[in-house]
């Protein structure tokens, strides 16, 4: 019989229709492995088709804008928000508006167009993670901002426009609402128990096994117990930590829990389009007790969302303790 | 300049992204008209192929599950969730669920194949909502459930996996997140107020005008405030209703909303796939002064929700007010 299961950080409830029982082989593969075809904006030697860099890995006898780069942060060029100007915070009758103040940048996450985070060298994915670090760091300063979104599409499909490989970040002047919610929840688990949510979820889940995928020493990858979509995936630091940042001043143990996710989704899905979103806590209450960063992937295969995002309900065709059964022995 | 909306109901925010801004003709068409193809199940002559109907909208000299039905209600063939059994609420550790209990029902709106919601005689539309009604009063009776969802996929792209226009129908023992959410949020605002959140953006809207996109004596469509994608519409009664029921024992009014929205839609959009979700109020406060039922429709422009429904934050790159405005002026 289905199952009725409620995820515990954001509420929403979820039908794990075992009966329908969709296993990998049952999703129509939309692989996204990378071919050059014609001009890329984000390949060495077009740097100057995109706005100036913000930040960039080269080596120092290398001028700003020009080839010799291992990885590049750039505004985007299209940015959803723009840098310059006030918030203007503002009612329209019994609404509440504001000007679109942020920034919008691309992490160009290698050079390299035929590279996918779970092919590139693990240093490259270390740099990624860096990469996200340093704009997160830098971006708070600016205290117009209350969050820093980062994201990833990866493949057509997820919503990628521009097929060489690159993460996006959006800093914001509010904090999105699902972040909100896990926070608000987070912390009225933690009054009730003193306890971290997330630490009792890793606690558990490490002691039933099932639905973990892959650990190492710092981070958990697991099909959390009420995935919103086949094969929903979170990677989370073992240890308490409520923002994202490296761990010993280093990001290695992160890119191989990463990398490892990625590479097991590719085997087991034939290298599927995805998105990812990092959750991390806001700047204002960036040190906390309650609540615990991770980064939330979900691959895309089917064709759509539908009812389901837009009803906050959601019926999944492949139960955790399968999908995690399923990654946990793919080798990669 | 972008600006920052907050939908003031479910408190997230949404960036109107106007220099991005997307006329209808900037979407890719992906028409939904309809052309026979092969065998379909719910045709007439093939009632046997789909479960027992439940009712069904006939003359009364044909018998159940035979031609000459006009609308039928029938448990769908590969239900998420099934009526037999008990919920058997449980923990699993940290973790809450129960059994999968409850109805997943098709309302086949038509017999006729080629006909859709914006095509078919305002009778027949008039007849799907009255289907709704009657589903949503029976399975009401069912103690075990609170809360009934309807909704519809139009077009492949938007999740219909059967071309034959048809809505469904999810009972539930539990009520989904995005209307508890809804819920709490306008318990809030009454709390304050002493005034239905709905009948103040209702009263607003009709003051402000920009964003309306039709009315009858009963009914207002508009673009909300903040929409999640581009041409979100919304259709709400202009009286006070917590949940949804006909109005004088009538649905001509909303079948003439509803049909004039859709038809606006595929005129301005040239048949776009979408989803339309009731938010109705959950049976165990059905009537009550804060809550006002509602369509929400999303048609399905964008390849993607990409990391947006992942994240609970938007990029709408076309304007309400513009969204409306064609809407408006679309003659149908």
């Amino acid at each position: 019989m289905s199952e009725l299961r409620r995820d515990p950080i954001s509420g929403r409830w979820v039908i794990i229709a075992v009966e329908r029982g969709k296993r990998p082989s049952d999703f129509a593969p939309v692989s996204q492995k990378r071919k050059i075809k014609g001009f890329c904006p984000f390949c060495p030697g077009n740097e100057h088709t995109a706005p100036n860099e913000i930040i960039a890995f080269r080596p120092p006898n290398t001028a700003p804008n020009t080839p010799g780069w291992t990885l590049r942060v750039v505004p985007n060029k299209f940015p959803a928000l723009q840098i310059h100007g006030d918030l203007n915070k503002r009612g329209e009758g019994i609404y509440d508006k504001m000007n679109g103040i942020g920034a919008h940048e691309v992490i160009i996450e290698t050079p390299d167009h035929l590279a996918s985070l779970s092919t590139m060298p693990i240093k490259a994915v270390e740099d990624v993670l860096w990469a996200y670090y340093f704009r997160i760091t830098d971006l708070k300063k600016d205290i117009r901002f209350k969050y820093v979104l980062v994201f990833k599409n990866e493949g057509e499909a997820a919503g990628a426009s521009i097929e060489h490989t690159h993460s996006q970040l959006i800093a914001l002047p509010i904090v999105p609402q699902l972040v909100k919610n896990e926070m608000t929840s987070a912390q009225r688990y933690f009054e009730l128990r003193d306890r971290c949510i997330f630490c009792d979820i890793i606690a558990q889940e490490l002691e039933f096994e099932k639905r973990i995928i892959y650990q190492n020493d710092a981070y958990i990858v697991l099909s959390p117990f009420a995935p919103r979509e086949p094969f929903e995936t979170w990677i989370l630091p073992k240890r308490h930590e409520s923002r994202f940042e490296p761990r010993e001043k280093s990001f290695s143990l992160l890119a191989d829990a990463l990398q490892t996710t990625l590479k097991k989704l590719d085997a087991v899905l034939e290298t599927p389009p995805y998105n990812y979103v990092l959750h991390t806590s806001p700047f204002q209450d960036e040190i906390n007790e309650y609540y615990h960063w991770h980064i939330e992937i979900i691959p895309k295969l089917t064709k759509t969302a539908g009812f389901e995002w837009g009803s906050g309900f959601f019926i999944n065709p492949t139960s955790p303790e399968e999908a995690a059964q399923f990654m946990r022995e793919a080798t990669v």
